[in-house]
């Protein structure tokens, strides 16, 4: 079924149960099983502060035949000394036994509360419970077990003919704060059934990331947990991707759809966020400088702001582009809010306000900054500010 | 009298009137006037798109005879094309005339919105009143005509004795919003009556805007109106100081305190604060390291709501120390808020969370990140996140 998620290419099942970190009794602990081994890689934050279980994930990431991923929400297994890597390891082990796998062929991730040590006597007892639940239907459980402030949950499919042979991907992606490039800040997982090198597939997901998850941003916070996670298992019977090929480059466009796709849902999902912003740059004299605007600009409170209130604040724009550490003559750079131009070679247009103002009314908002001096862009989706951000980060622990 | 600010140095008038740019009658137009011709310096914005008044200062701030500075809130003069120089122009023409010098002698700068032209025939016909209500007592009208979302003027004080001549210096500056280093993204002005040279009077200028306005952070954002400007006219008598010797030593030390002060209310009024938060860094490996954990945590919005929300969510800090950019060894470091240890050697510390609740209750924060690795330190005053922050953005122009 197309709506599983991870669950939708052949030869994955998936699980998602409550073990009792979270307190609303909500799914927290996510399992995704292959039939057979499959090849792994993975994007790791760049936070030189770094989760426990993403640590191990780290090291097993090396193991060429990945089995499995488990992935508890409501508590990030963060910053708890030497007993983070310790019960990190003690998962892996339980749930390798219950697989007949050995541990380095499981990939774990944790996210929620940073500090706080894991309950193992909630999460050992229910791996059992987890194991028995995987089900080749089980992707929507799965997504479900790794929201945390998330308000919907985050998985796509897509599929596509590589000589006679059906390539399916399943993706799943968690939000949504501390949403910030690099990396982009969640736990991501991509399955697909199809037969590739694992370097290729590294290759493939260090690519795709860069322009989907590396290019949104919430709240510029960087997480200590994120990562994003492809698996795939060789299931759909194609000849062994080893090259980079015809082969290769459509299945780097597949993956690029789904990550991008998933990368859209977490900025419209950014925690309190009413709209999904698009802010793309045009005509930059470099691509490090088309990137240090988009970058500056999605992250702005003052624009996130603005564009909660529906108000065509386009000096915040440009003052966001002025301190971005780009190089550009400020009186060259035009401005759109969606299709009304706001400002024309640096200088205020008389536009129609009422006009602007239905534009920044929609849930989607489109932001174009050409600054017409070089043939370089980039592009980076975020959301606004709202009161419910505040609210909703005022009192996460409690 | 001590209360007035930048009046309280020997030798300087100022004014402020309303002339119409505040929709809502306030005062909007102020003029500082030394009795003599005074040496000058100013820090400006590092923004690459400048506000077209401030350009103007940049020009005449060379100039060694500096008599007055006019400033009016309500309006950026900033992305407004041609017309913006030209306005600015004309503005110190119009000044220079009624108080018989040359424009060149004039500093000015203008703040509010941006990209929106300048209303001349406001301005002009009120510059003769302005200079008319000029008085030796006029240091709070003036402050209050440069206020935009500032809840309270904010204007110091000090005065020292050189070799027994009383020397005084007066303080005054708008924040509070786009506060955000380099430059301190605010407009400051700092009067005395102290004769110096015009490169000594630069030179602790800059030395003190870098641990004073340049260590606050409101919300990221670095506006394109920036400046800090000090004025000394020599009217205290004493020998003039051309040497790096102990009287400059002395006026310094008394700037940095002026300077230091005027920062911390503004970072006290950030847009919507409810709380003044300093945060230090010590056992930094090099002086860069140190900055970039200071000002990771003063930027980061989940750091600012949770302070706002009372919450000892040190993991937050932490997690913004590690994509800082700085190196160093996370289990090495130490967290306190107040006098609470939270994290001890990177890993969670098992506090009284009715202890840390009552720190956190109070109107001044101190966080201090000890990373017990070198020598280096720094400090930075911000302010938390609130509901507010996001109603006066959210609907700043209209």
């Amino acid at each position: 079924m197309k709506n599983n998620g991870i669950t939708y290419p052949k030869g994955f099942k998936a699980s998602g149960v409550a073990c009792g970190l979270k307190k609303n009794g909500k799914k927290d602990l996510a399992l995704i099983f292959s039939d057979v081994n499959a090849v792994a890689a993975a994007v790791f934050t760049t936070n030189i502060v770094k989760g426990h279980s993403l640590q191990l994930s780290m090291e097993y990431i090396n193991n060429d035949a990945t089995r499995a991923m488990i992935i508890n929400s409501g508590n990030a297994n963060a910053c708890t000394g030497e007993s983070g890597l310790k019960n990190a390891r003690e998962i892996t082990q339980t749930v390798s036994q219950y697989l007949g796998c050995s541990p380095e062929q499981i990939l774990i991730n944790s996210t929620g509360v940073i500090g706080v040590p894991l309950k193992m006597d909630y999460i050992l007892p229910s791996i059992k419970k987890t194991v028995e639940a995987l089900s080749y239907n089980g992707g929507i459980d799965a997504v479900e077990a790794i929201m945390t402030t998330d308000t919907f949950p985050k998985h796509v499919t897509c599929e596509f003919e590589l000589n006679g042979n059906q390539i399916k991907l399943g993706g799943m992606a968690k939000g949504s704060g501390m949403i910030h490039p690099n990396m982009a800040t969640m736990i991501g997982v991509i399955t697909s059934d199809i037969n590739i090198s694992k370097e290729l597939l590294d290759k493939a997901l260090k690519h795709v990331v860069n322009s989907s998850f590396n290019r949104i941003s919430v709240d510029g916070d960087t997480s200590v947990c994120d990562m994003v996670a492809a698996i795939a298992n060789g299931q759909a019977g194609n000849e062994k991707i080893t090259k980079e090929n015809k082969d290769y480059l459509c299945f780097v466009e597949n993956l690029q759809d789904v990550c991008a796709k998933l990368s859209r849902m977490i900025a419209m999902d950014g925690e309190g966020a009413t709209k999904l912003i698009e802010i793309k740059i045009e005509g930059a004299l470099t691509e490090q400088d088309a990137y240090n605007i988009v970058n500056a600009v999605a992250k702005s409170p003052l624009v996130k702001t603005a564009m909660f209130g529906e108000d065509a604040n386009w000096g915040r724009i440009l003052t966001a582009a002025g301190y971005s550490g780009a190089n550009f003559d400020p009186d060259k750079i035009d401005i759109y809010i969606g299709d009304l131009i706001v400002c024309n070679k640096g200088s205020a247009v008389n536009f129609d306000e009422a006009k602007a103002k239905n534009i920044l009314m929609e849930k989607e908002i489109n932001i174009l900054i050409n600054l017409n001096q070089g043939i370089f862009e980039d592009r980076m989706w975020t959301c606004d500010f709202s009161y419910d951000y505040v609210k909703i980060n005022g009192s996460y622990r409690t």
